[in-house]
């Protein structure tokens, strides 16, 4: 009682944030939802819709009707509508999206055409609500037609200036017109514009075009510099997190769906278990590598005791340079056509810690097991298979980029194995050609 | 000089946005630099300063006398002028400061104050410029205000509201000032605060507010919640990008730092060595094991086929949980007071995947060999060690964010290592015990 007293305060609960709102969904008992949503008006309850959680929304949306859900919808900013849509089943969209039409049949086909876009491009994350006029018109006119925007102005921070054939040619900060006298041409206040995207751009180049240029709102256009739609910061943050997640579930061989599936093991593990099958072939092969060389081992069975830190240290400098290789593409550090340069930079330094790495391991080889030549074939194979190893981590970044595959599974299990089969095939050579 | 001409077009640099021209001036031959800089007046020499990337900046600054950096501070805001100065040599910042102080003393005790905060703290972001207002003030009033900011107005999108005690109480829009009658009372356009920031707040909580509030601009506040400055959603996106490139490297056992070191082989292997070492000792150790096992090994040699493949499934599994723990924490999913959920929960992944693989590579080995004992070792072994290495993997970070030290490093060599040791030891007793 306590709990559902302290949860359905309605006072506070209109009060709140819709983040903050979220939250206290997320976290108090599902049997208290219905009743926590009833007293919530039709606008915050959309709002709310937006902050939860993928899962949580998903669980919601489930359970709600599509009338309502086209009400919610109607609520919302048209990126925010296209992006709850965007997780619903196909044929529940079209349900939805009739129930709209007959209210609002325009705000209906601007949907459709959102989401027609790919949801990780431009297109999928602008909106169409945008304040634009004209570069003939005045600071008076401006703020006449803001006032009849005056639902959307809550996140307008600029105003976008089009010439006569409606390109997009600048625009003029909302500090600047609340500073104008009357009837200032919006010609004086304009800035010209320095970037615009088109909507099929990657929202990776989306974000670093933010990074770049330090904006908050990025004007979206066709091939003629026509307006379509404008891109907010706050989404690009959302991306920017979205984007890192995504890489560093897939530099470990899983991905981001995973956290659609909160405590399901099962369902989580299945995700995780693709590359580790890879990886497990990856590792018969090289079973089978040392199984040929058996006779050599057996000979000297010491060199088993290296197999490991060998395999180790290779899989290391691998990862290492595959992981700068890969935040290079993603920072846009990297230029793609020069991918040479790092190439050959991530080697020269391959051979350092190689030599560095491989003295030592040799050395101390020498030193514990007294046998100069198992010291001498210890080190130059770790040397060598350290050498190997970066440049295949730094390469398969830049093969998987040339193939459309994302760069970020290069980091994972996949050079890890690569790296394990050539290393030891490496040590086995050289113990087989300098012990024979 | 066809280059010289293209590049040192007087018109054109000036047009530029300051990104795009310090692209150019990345670009572009180092023996030109001077010249170009000299075509651009100060606001755009300082400009492209902040925007040149940490190491052209560095080596720019090396160049620059200590009167021209102050004359280049005085052009920038507080924010962008503190960073500047926080990668200069400590004794050429107070000689700047000094030379500033002449001209401005108060800007010059800002600026000392704000390079008391760390640079990945609020404080460290924030800049002091503050355009803030009573709320017994008029739009009338707030209009004039801003235009006595004129200098700062160009990122300011809100206004703060204070009380009589100058506490932050909450924000006007642009747009509904542009919108306000003349004499409307402030009080009247405000929305109340729902989020302020201590300056002592690490800038990946800062993200993360700006990520859950959806916000463009957020106020620093003392413990009475007197405003100390603001900080604008630009700088977050930075430093998000920023903070996915430290885990990033440091997952790999690297630091971000190398970026400075460009393409200077040996600089950046002294980096990366560290834990490669850590790496190298470890590998010793697993080593150790494989040698004090000899009789075991001799005795079955196939068994030495699956030394790889046991090692590096455990190391794979580990950072798979290693890392989702490790983005779990930066991005506010995982509470780190409730730990024990993830721990159980990938400890049951683990146990799930070790069955399966451990399952299959058991009946493989048995075909392979036709050594029932044998399968039956070399899977419960790689079940094993795959279980144990889910929790290290979800533990490591758990362990390392309560001592203070950052989670991310659980995912490099430290857990591949320790998965290494214990995969080892778990697979040679298996086998003594199995086998005898």
């Amino acid at each position: 009682m306590a709990e559902s007293n302290r949860v359905l305060d309605t006072a506070a609960l209109r009060s709140m944030h819709p983040a903050d709102l979220a939250k206290v969904f997320e976290e108090c008992d599902p049997s208290l939802h219905s009743e926590l949503l009833s007293r919530l008006n039709e606008e915050k309850r959309a709002d709310l819709l937006v902050h939860l959680d993928p899962m949580d929304r998903q669980q919601l949306l489930e359970q709600t009707s599509v009338r309502e859900i086209a009400e919610l919808i109607g609520e919302l900013d048209s990126d925010d509508a296209a992006d709850v849509l965007g997780d619903l089943e196909e044929d529940t969209v079209v349900r939805v999206l009739e129930v709209r039409e007959q209210d609002e049949p325009e705000e209906a086909e601007d949907l459709r055409e959102l989401l027609k876009y790919p949801k990780d491009t431009a297109g999928g994350l602008m909106q169409v609500e945008v304040a634009s006029i004209r570069r003939s018109a005045t600071s008076t006119e401006a703020i006449q037609a803001l006032r009849a925007w005056q639902d959307d102005v809550e996140n307008m921070h600029f105003i976008f200036v089009v010439d006569d054939d409606e390109r997009f040619i600048g625009t003029v900060r909302m500090a600047r017109l609340a500073l104008a006298k009357p009837e200032t041409p919006i010609a004086g206040l304009m800035e010209a514009k320095f970037v615009e995207v088109r909507p099929d751009v990657d929202q990776e180049e989306v974000a670093r075009v933010f990074a770049k240029y330090d904006i908050i709102s990025l004007a979206v256009t066709d091939a003629d510099s026509r307006l379509l739609g404008r891109i907010l910061v706050d989404d690009v943050v959302e991306v920017m997190e979205e984007e890192a997640d995504e890489d560093a579930y897939r530099m470990v061989g899983s991905d981001a769906e995973e956290l659609l599936y909160g405590d399901r093991p099962f369902r989580i593990g299945l995700i995780r278990l693709p590359w580790l099958v890879v990886n497990l072939v990856g590792g018969f092969c090289t079973g089978l590598l040392l199984w040929i060389f058996q006779a050599t081992l057996e000979q000297t069975i010491a060199l088993v005791a290296f197999v490991p830190v060998i395999t180790a240290m290779g899989g290391n400098v691998g990862s290492q340079s595959a992981m700068i290789v890969i935040r290079g593409f993603a920072t846009g550090r990297i230029d793609p056509a020069a991918v040479g340069v790092i190439v050959f930079r991530e080697g020269s330094i391959g051979l350092f810690m190689g030599t560095l790495c491989g003295g030592i391991i040799g050395a101390a080889s020498v030193i514990w097991l007294g046998d100069p030549t198992l010291g001498l074939v210890v080190g130059v194979a770790m040397f060598a298979a350290m050498s190997v190893a970066t440049a295949i981590g730094a390469l398969a970044p830049v093969v998987f980029r040339r193939l459309g595959v994302d760069p970020a599974i290069a980091a994972g299990p996949f050079v890890t194995t690569a790296n394990d089969i050539t290393g030891i095939l490496i040590y086995m050579l050289t113990a087989t050609a300098l012990l024979s």
